[in-house]
């Protein structure tokens, strides 16, 4: 089996919640050595829903797969010393910890003269912010809901996070690659409202905005700018279809057997459905042809009736619907395995979504337990003895598994 | 002024819509050199909503800023042979074209054996997929939206495509490393669906449904797990309030003087605000005891309130208010800079969200013209004379700017 393509890149991380863990387990899931470093009992995300019966937490356990686990006391400056001398032995550091005082860059490379360290914030001033406050300044929980609701939705996806968190991991591999060019380090500063402004701006909604455009309304499952929108089939499953192309739409007119009447809709109102705009300005009357096409149908007829036509579609699930019907979330994809988790379970998890044709992907390693590889870390990358390890756990300065959290 | 930490990487990109566009532009904006090439006239996003009022495209505007264009009729066999040259002289592609055919990685790998070529899809299988037929598919909607609403709810923002697009550029650089040290290059498949369903999973949301949890219902803004909701100010705005960690809830309850009433409350039912899962217990109570607070303040008057207390909160805005409130959306922000869109005006524009210490962020660089830049690459990484540069113009195989869309 192959080490994966980033085998041999080390990476301190020092985090919670989803951002800059997530960034750390995209890499260690491309076969990265990512440590990541936690209080003794646990950091703020060690409880955060969903969790198991049991009360551990599946979040952490998604966000930190295919990472080793140290456990420090880090209030105390004997533990801080670890930390430092596993980022001066690894020089990559990733985190959402406040980037001053012992974690400052200055300290840090003072020790490590080409580290590189990514540190994420809320906004750009330092000051905090999470996903759930960020997102409804973006715009889009305006945006989003059912044509005549008086209140802003926001998303449960945490979005933001997410993006910020592959972000951190694409400033990690470019410096990585220009400290390889030029041996210098880099502080890389990120935060969760530069990305998420970012992407409304790259997205064109601040340019709408600035330039006069109205913001667009609540508008239920309507696609922006072209047709998309959700039908309830005759067993009252939702489908989504979209339209967003010429021959999407040509492919949606045809199995559907709706051509005539779309004909004769164009034709008394002026609308041109070969166009986006087009098919936007018209997406009510698009609408109500379909829906009759739809409630006569059950799903398992949509899907047939729709198989090789090249209309683009799909069924709403729920979480369970998902794993219990859709095969692209099952072992039938390659992607995905089960996994053992100590003391919760046998469920399904990821590898990494990218596949490489030359050295594959790495089989799923589960998240480990808190403080899992503290005594393996202190001996293979500090070279502490195993006496010198025993007084650090005496004190208090380290801790392994099993430690009450 | 710095080249950026992309300095020396090229890529070709055959792209539309968002996914690979923000790949490739999230590449350019750190210095890297990306040459889109499009079909003669544009290619299927050319026209994609939002628009100017001239009908020009400001998402293909936001999506490829800072790349070159070349404009080729790559349905003529002299055209993709152009393609295919500068894929060989610059060893990276990026694409969400069919891989197959003139674009198959075995052709295009023939002609240079380390090459790297991402290759996004909508399905494992190679079938299509869009982020607005895939995110129906993840669960996500059926939990979106106020309590009793009968239908499931889209995201607005296309928040799988911007993780496929970022993850499509971690898999370029950590390839791009990995043919540095070993010499060999990479085909590397992305599909929609598993970024989508592996982060489905990553989030807990898979385990939990395997594992007998229930569907996490619609419940409006309430966060999942601890306490968040939005209220209502004295002047008709809104605002979010999260309490995701203890800390931030000590600072909510001492900055609205709720002590009191949250101490007689826990002890009537038994809940303990100080744990995450007790806050999403009582959340429906601790929202009802805030409530008037707001309903009492203006937005002005919550945020002088709230300023340096830790609590964690922020305002709804639209895109009108983000663009005309919101500091953090102006050239306050040194992410932004005002620039110049041919024929459309002035707006806002966001440089990379990732701010380098050393070596800065690269100042904003509008998208093309379609074509813009076909003369020059034709020239400088194909070395073609003048006379061969006319000769393909003549026979309509390239297009400069100003050809008709």
């Amino acid at each position: 089996m192959s080490e994966g393509i980033l085998a041999g890149f080390g990476l301190i991380e020092g985090s919670a919640f989803v951002a800059a863990p997530l960034g750390g387990m995209t890499l260690a899931q491309l076969g990265a050595d990512v440590i990541r470093f936690d209080q003794i009992g646990g950091g703020l995300d060690h409880h955060r829903w969903p969790l198991a019966a049991d009360g551990q937490s599946l979040f952490w356990a998604g966000l930190n797969k295919g990472k080793r686990s140290i456990a420090v006391d880090i209030r105390a400056e004997e533990g801080r010393e670890i930390v430092r001398a596993l980022i001066e032995d690894t020089g990559n550091l990733l985190t959402n910890f406040p980037a001053r005082g012992w974690l400052a860059y200055e300290q840090l490379s003072a020790r490590r003269e080409d580290l590189i360290m990514v540190a994420l914030t809320g906004n750009p001033d330092g000051s905090s912010e999470v996903d759930y406050t960020v997102n409804p300044a973006t715009g889009f929980p305006w945006a989003t809901g059912p044509r005549n609701l008086a209140e802003p939705l926001n998303s449960v996806l945490p979005a933001w996070d997410v993006a910020m968190g592959e972000l951190s991991a694409i400033g990690l591999l470019a410096a990585d690659r220009h400290r390889g060019q030029t041996g210098q380090g880099e502080l890389i500063r990120l935060a969760l409202s530069d990305v998420a402004f970012a992407m409304v701006g790259h997205l064109g909604r601040i340019a709408e905005a600035q330039l006069g455009g109205h913001d667009q309304p609540k508008d239920g499952n309507y696609l922006y700018g072209a047709f998309g929108h959700d039908f309830i089939t005759a067993d009252e499953r939702r489908v989504m279809v979209v339209a967003l192309t010429a021959r999407q739409w040509r492919a949606l007119v045809t199995a559907t057997g709706t051509g005539e009447a779309y004909a004769a809709i164009e034709s008394a109102t002026g609308h041109d459905f070969e166009t986006e705009t087009g098919r936007y300005e018209g997406r009510d009357l698009i609408a109500a042809i379909l829906r009759p096409w739809f409630a006569a149908r059950t799903l398992a007829a949509v899907r047939e009736g729709f198989a090789g036509t090249g209309v683009s579609w799909g069924p709403y699930q729920t979480f369970h619907q998902l794993v219990e019907e859709d095969p692209r979330a099952s072992i039938a994809n390659p992607m995905f395995e089960q996994i053992d988790h100590p003391g919760v379970g046998r469920y399904l998890a990821p590898r990494s979504p990218l596949d490489f044709a030359r050295l594959g992907r790495l089989p799923v390693q589960r998240a480990p337990v808190l403080g899992e590889h503290t005594e393996q870390i202190l001996g293979q990358r500090l070279g502490l003895s195993g006496r010198e390890i025993g007084g650090l756990h005496d004190r208090g300065i380290v801790a392994g598994p099993g430690t009450p959290g």
